[in-house]
């Protein structure tokens, strides 16, 4: 089994894998997954560039893979990472800062579900 | 400022609200985004029947809609629900059951990030 690269490119939903936030959804075709599997890092291909993209290459934000997860119809990536840096190129920790309301769309203040003190000794008494 | 449909259907990341865990990734076309918000309930594009898909309108698993939030692209949805029951049609509660490890892809037998009553206590005392 492997994932099913026959439709094109794949989306791969980056989870922070300490908050288990989500921090970006990117692209990756089968020569990306396997220098993801390789490395230890993530790798994409970039949509508009349409080249491979080692994810920190520039930026030095790497993201170190610590599980990578594939969905029922195999055509879906989800990767935990430990991000070195923010996931997304204008600084923020998530590229999900903008929520839709009622009343229109507008940049998230607090991000929500930032693993603070008591999430973590919760962690330590489960492990 | 709103979601970008121009380049076609766009990925939306379905998250449990309660135990922050990826359910499944699916697609929205505009008229599933605006049913999507007007309903409260998860509506979908399905790739696959070429049609407009109200989650749980078959399996009765809805998925109430408890936030959502846009990429800094415009270009990816992720939606935070309480799931009236699995997300996947395998009868999961996520998708993601299959771990890529170095030995191969197997499925993951107990299910991670599930809440439990410590996380349950913790959000209490959070909130």
């Amino acid at each position: 089994m492997k994932p099913d690269f026959s439709k094109g490119l794949l989306p791969a939903v980056i989870v922070d894998d300490l908050s288990g936030d989500v921090l970006m959804v990117a692209y990756m075709d089968e020569t990306a997954y396997q220098k993801t599997m390789e490395t230890g890092q993530t790798w994409f291909y970039s949509r508009s560039r349409q080249e491979l993209w080692h994810k920190g290459a520039t930026s030095g934000n790497y993201q170190s893979v610590q599980s990578v997860f594939l969905d029922c119809d195999r055509d879906t990536l989800l990767v935990r990472v430990n991000p070195q840096g923010p996931a997304c190129h204008t600084g923020k920790r998530s590229c999900f800062f903008y929520e839709v309301t009622g009343e229109g769309i507008k940049e998230v203040q607090k991000e929500k579900g930032k693993k603070n003190i008591f999430d973590q000794v919760i962690t330590e008494i489960q492990n």
